[in-house]
């Protein structure tokens, strides 16, 4: 057994975390999976975390140019983040021909089409599955237990933040600002937390994971994304009244005409199983046509999870490595189109404030019936404010631009004070 | 890229749904998994099936032996099932260097030291993934994406039969004779359902999951199992009182002095993820020392998961044959002991039909400080038949041995007319 040596870059918590398994599971992993992993060389931009992870001067260093320049280093693991001097380092070191494990999923669903053409270029192995749900092996099973489907839907909740927002928003009631202030406080919300609050975040992911399910080039542009900055409450209150739990749902689904992937708060029964996934814990749910649903489910997010992700990415990395293993690449060669949003058909949930009620459902039904809107209930919730109430209506199954075009003339009407929220409803 | 020629044992209904995913996909599996599949021998029993299935008269046979020997058989899929002709089709196959995809629990089950002992002294592949969970990619992940973690815990939801009866209990209050009949004319349980309804099912695939989850083999005879037949309608409400789930778990722990490996029905609370697994689905929960908890959620049985299952086996079978990829076989290797059932510490929850109630708490009480088994609460029941209450006690943690004590002296009161069902309890 040839000893696989791995250059890290980036010694944050999970290249500490992958530092750990190696230490902790090297003898496990060279009886059991026939992969002996050597940790020869690491950089960081700050040395503060040499000392603490137990490297030697000689291993760690400030430039990780060197570590992946070094021709004593094997493969890479890619642990800065970002598109900056990641992009820089990845493409080097598959320039170098050596296989890279990232995490970076907002280089991989921005500028996937020039790292993966250069990977299937030099036929190199790139690797990322802690870029998608943390420690969850999603992307293996997608690219291979699964290769015998042809993956229709795959959706899931991706950001743990926001999914621990919502299910105290859910669970105690809590405003947004609230919800967002917890989450700082326990250090799962960053001190600017639009990355997760306003989708990007679960956009880069449903990316990557429609990228492989359907073999076709998605990127973080393709993605219609909103975020759940508007969410409150209330919105979340009704929806439980009528049998429904808020998430926010990174959505992908393979029509006939082409792609259609969003990020967006979404209503979904409480019967489904992703409804049931609270907490900072994160769930892929995909449909094949021989397997049917599967999900899978579990930490989205912490050192240990991220770690253990690629552990098992430099595992599989380093057999084929060992073997001369041919690399099938991302093979995303399908070229599919993008629908727009405005295709979209599903239904919809709106909570309109309203201030003077004489003659509001007249106009509303005017509304409606130019745009041949169809609803399936009406309701009218306590006062809101000072002389104000709540309408909420619940739409059949509508095409988004009539929807669109219904709440624009909805705002026009003198009576509504605001179009307070406005949610989609998936039947899954 | 090389053809890679399968043959197939066994037309079932897997081994059609088999076929029909080569058909349908092997333009899409050449060109994103790399991989060229054609079935070129097919067997079975009966000819009926080979007309259904478009095989010419030189690539189907009734004899099994003929498609195993055949030198322009590449890889053999076993989808006979049993521990007769297939246990002999599989070493054969073995024995002439062929990799084997299996469905078949009960032979890994039972023959698994001599089947893995094979493949292992041969260097061949031999993978199994239908074997547990139907479509569920849960066997790869295990072995492959977590072999980071050291796995201290697998257990799950592995037979739709008895979920579905469950779920039927729950939700529509049937008995349990209702229950199975319903199954048997859904075509869910079998005319004679012991192996489902007694555990033996389930019991096979957690052996399997524990053999690979803790590296160390585990037999059916190890397992403790016990069915679902005593379970009434009343022991699933009375858990739903008090905010548990009833489920036919499969489990298995790695503790400080051995394995820990059982099924039999189980209280868990309403808010687990298992708890919401319903129906015919099935699930697989476990945790790793890295990655934390995880759950793989899908169709645990029916013909089109569990072939998409053999395909990607056949898949990864077929790569690493084309590359030369070395095996690294079950590395069953690490010998655990396997702790007897009396060595477990649970809680219980135990239902009694009691006659004459005057002096029984009393008497209850002696036996519970005689064995210092200590009791979280007692409850007493409405009227169970003329002159008969129901009294349900839930213990604290207790050891297995002192439990079925208690139970022994319970069992002798004058007042005790029947110990009607005992529930373990457990707080996942």
């Amino acid at each position: 057994m040839k000893t696989v040596k791995v250059g890290i870059l980036g010694l944050g918590v999970v290249g500490g975390g992958v530092i750990d398994i190696i230490n902790k599971h090297r003898e496990k992993m060279k009886t059991h999976a026939g992969v002996d992993l050597e940790v020869v060389r690491a950089a960081d931009i700050s040395t503060e975390r040499f000392d603490q992870l137990g490297l030697t001067a000689d291993q760690a260093t400030t430039d990780a140019f060197e570590v992946v320049n070094d021709p004593n280093v094997d493969v890479v693991v890619e642990l800065i983040g970002g598109t900056g001097i990641a992009r820089d380092l990845v493409l080097a070191a598959i320039e170098a021909g050596k296989p890279v494990i990232t995490a970076n999923k907002a280089l991989l669903a921005t500028h996937g089409e020039e790292v993966f053409n250069l990977a299937d270029d030099k036929g190199v192995d790139l690797r990322f599955e802690a870029s998608v749900g943390g420690g969850i092996p999603v992307l293996e099973p997608l690219t291979h237990a699964l290769t015998g489907n042809e993956i229709t839907r795959v959706m899931g909740i991706v950001n743990g933040t926001t999914n621990y927002m919502l299910s105290r928003m859910t669970d105690a009631g809590l405003s947004f600002d609230d919800a967002v202030k917890e989450a700082q406080d326990l250090g799962y919300a960053e001190a600017d937390p639009t990355a997760d609050v306003d989708g990007f975040d679960a956009a880069a992911k449903i990316a990557i994971l429609a990228s492989l399910a359907f073999n076709s080039r998605v990127t973080l542009d393709d993605v219609a994304t909103e975020g759940i900055r508007k969410l409150s409450a209330a919105d979340i209150e009704y929806a439980e009244e009528i049998g429904y739990a808020v998430k926010l749902l990174a959505i992908a689904n393979k029509l006939e005409n082409g792609i259609d992937v969003r990020v967006h708060p979404t209503m979904i029964p409480v019967s489904h199983q992703l409804a049931s996934v609270n907490g900072v814990y994160n769930a892929v749910y995909m449909t094949g046509d021989f397997v049917g649903d599967l999900m899978f489910f579990g930490e989205g997010a912490g050192a240990g999870a991220a770690a253990s992700a690629v552990v098992g990415d430099l595992v599989e990395a380093a057999r084929a490595y060992q073997s001369g293993n041919e690399v099938i690449g991302c093979t995303c060669t399908d070229s599919l189109p993008i629908r727009p949003l405005e295709d979209l058909e599903t239904r919809y949930c709106v909570r309109l404030v309203i201030e003077d009620r004489s003659g509001v459902i007249h106009q509303l039904g005017e509304v409606f019936d130019k745009y041949d809107v169809s609803i399936k209930s009406l309701k009218q919730r306590g006062a809101y404010a000072e002389g104000q109430v709540e309408f909420i209506f619940v739409t059949h199954r509508t095409l988004e631009a009539d929807m669109q075009a219904v709440l624009r003339d909805i705002e026009e009407l003198t009576s509504v004070v605001e179009v307070a929220s406005v949610l989609r409803v998936e039947e899954i």
